[in-house]
């Protein structure tokens, strides 16, 4: 309280909208390793390099390979928008307003010792000890009865967030189930009550048949431009076989391949490899209700390439203006990954 | 069809989420003024340049000055997002996707005939004039009936953005009642409905005892950053006296010079007048339910300053992680107003 303001995190919901921010002063203080318009990324080596673990926090969780040079590393965020001493509890405060406690877990995972390494070039393994980490760190959070969600996300170049350019990703765990989950759960819930099937599974049969929006297909995952694509080159990877939980997925092999084919195209199409992805599944389950999302819930991942224009038609409305379609969109990074890896999707 | 994909403007409805977008190929074809990294506008004179009218679709609405000199000039969009000779039709595509025609109204309000004037600086009769434009050109769509919602934003500065640097707003209006519009309206219901009393007034008298939020207040209009403020300076303007529509405010002077202390105190604390406002009021009356929102909305201004950290965290939620305690924040706002201005809202 040095300034006479709080300094504690805190989540506070506005009373209007229902929206929770979380109020977290010390975020200001983190380091930030970008130049202004720069893309490189200074200050080799960084807290996150080979070399640099006595800089952070003790590691959580690591991947080690033959040699036992780790490859992955997992450590608590040192400037965390939650964290995990902080205070579970929710209070009215007046008449309007609520807040909770900043509770809630806020990791850093080290996607490769290497500070210059590129994640869209990942070698196929290295993907696959990513989206492992991912998992396991997804699983190792659903203990922790006190939280009910986990998302799990990355920013990839300045322009699309990022503070730090050395490779990594990024988990949150909250006590609360993110709006637009809930918002997906809803319409998922409506549509299972009336059709008696997921719709995620339903869309990719419809999408299979059209085609015009497919990207990319494997064993097990399928990659496509949504129908109402929010912004030019949104894709979403899916999972074939029904399945809410990325907790539960085991063809990681095949996942790291599409997220990476996927990727590549993107930075191709875009001209350089900036964007957000965002994984989306079920809540953890945590009352009889939560049950449910098994049948109706499909985890997926969301893909928002740079740059996204959020100016005031979209502030103001929550709808957005794409200029390129979906279908011209997909068919730009079907033929980019076409001459790649060639024919994978019967698509045209 | 020249390329193969349709080039019509169409909305397109996701299944999951439920939200609109507008998919408008036409608008990649629009000019950009911007120089990347620079604020600075070329092309003087641009199209919205005193002298170049014939270079713009007819002015719908002028305003002159005595010397018969234009000063606010209202002119169709040429790359619209929406048109008004656009079919206003909604069907189904398959069993998931619902599409409309691409039926609305997108103006330019051209604020000046000047390229380099700065519109945090206009004078206030300008500012006047143009807000004067903004409630007549509400005014007038809402006689077409097959609108339901009127939203007049503003882009100022490329990073927030805006493609031309001459100063101008833009009105977007629609056959649909925007997302964030339909929220605002569902929980000031129920809100309305437990206390008998609009929740925006009860918002703004508990403010008004708390006082650390505040920024400005004059005579019709009260400035605060929100409680759960999603960005570092985040700030509303709200009627002091209830008013769900700002078709029908008559205090138009009192509404500029509010909204023109609060711009300059933003582009003081920011360094630079880089920001988004969009006006939220009721939806056009069309339905004996519309005619409920008189007594429980509330119209306002929202202004997000720049730089707004939409990235992976916001985009896989929908909640917002805010660096700055809106304490802090109304602080800043006020104590650079106070220099200017004096004591004006007996915060402290």
């Amino acid at each position: 309280m040095k300034s006479g303001f709080p300094d504690a995190l805190e989540w506070r919901r506005d009373p209007i909208t229902g929206v929770w921010a979380i109020i977290a002063p010390r975020r200001l203080e983190r380091p930030y390793d970008f130049d202004a318009g720069e893309e490189e990324g200074r200050g080799y080596p960084c807290v996150f390099c080979e070399g640099m673990e006595g800089c952070t926090p003790d590691a959580v969780f690591c991947l080690q390979d033959e040699s036992g040079r780790w490859r992955v590393r997992v450590v608590p965020n040192k400037f965390p928008a939650l964290e995990q001493e902080g205070k579970l509890f929710w209070e009215k405060e007046g008449l309007l307003y609520e807040k909770m406690g900043g509770f809630g877990v806020h990791e850093v995972i080290v996607e490769t010792p290497e500070h210059y390494a590129s994640f869209v070039e990942f070698p196929l393994d290295q993907m696959e000890r990513v989206v492992y980490t991912y998992r396991e760190r997804m699983r190792t959070w659903e203990k922790e009865e006190r939280l009910r969600y986990c998302l799990i996300f990355k920013n990839q170049g300045m322009q699309a967030g990022a503070s730090m350019f050395h490779p990594h990703s990024q988990l949150i765990a909250t006590p609360v189930v993110p709006k637009r989950v809930e918002e997906e759960l809803l319409r998922a819930l409506d549509f299972y009550s009336r059709e008696h099937r997921c719709v995620f599974c339903a869309l990719m049969e419809e999408e299979g048949r059209i085609k015009t929006r497919l990207v990319f297909q494997n064993k097990h995952f399928l990659a496509l431009v949504p129908y109402a694509a929010r912004f030019s080159y949104e894709v979403w990877i899916l999972p074939l076989e029904h399945s809410a939980y990325f907790t539960e997925v085991e063809e990681l092999a095949s996942f790291a391949e599409a997220l990476q084919v996927v990727l590549q195209a993107l930075a191709e199409a875009l001209g350089k490899p900036v964007f957000n992805f965002v994984f989306h599944g079920a809540p953890y389950r945590r009352s009889p209700e939560d049950e449910g999302h098994r049948f109706y819930y499909h985890w997926h991942l969301e893909i928002i390439p740079f740059p996204v224009r959020m100016a005031g038609f979209e502030w103001g409305t929550g709808f957005y203006i794409n200029p390129m379609t979906p279908e011209k969109a997909a068919s730009v990074l079907r033929q980019l990954i076409d001459a790649k890896v060639g024919d994978h999707c019967g698509g045209n």
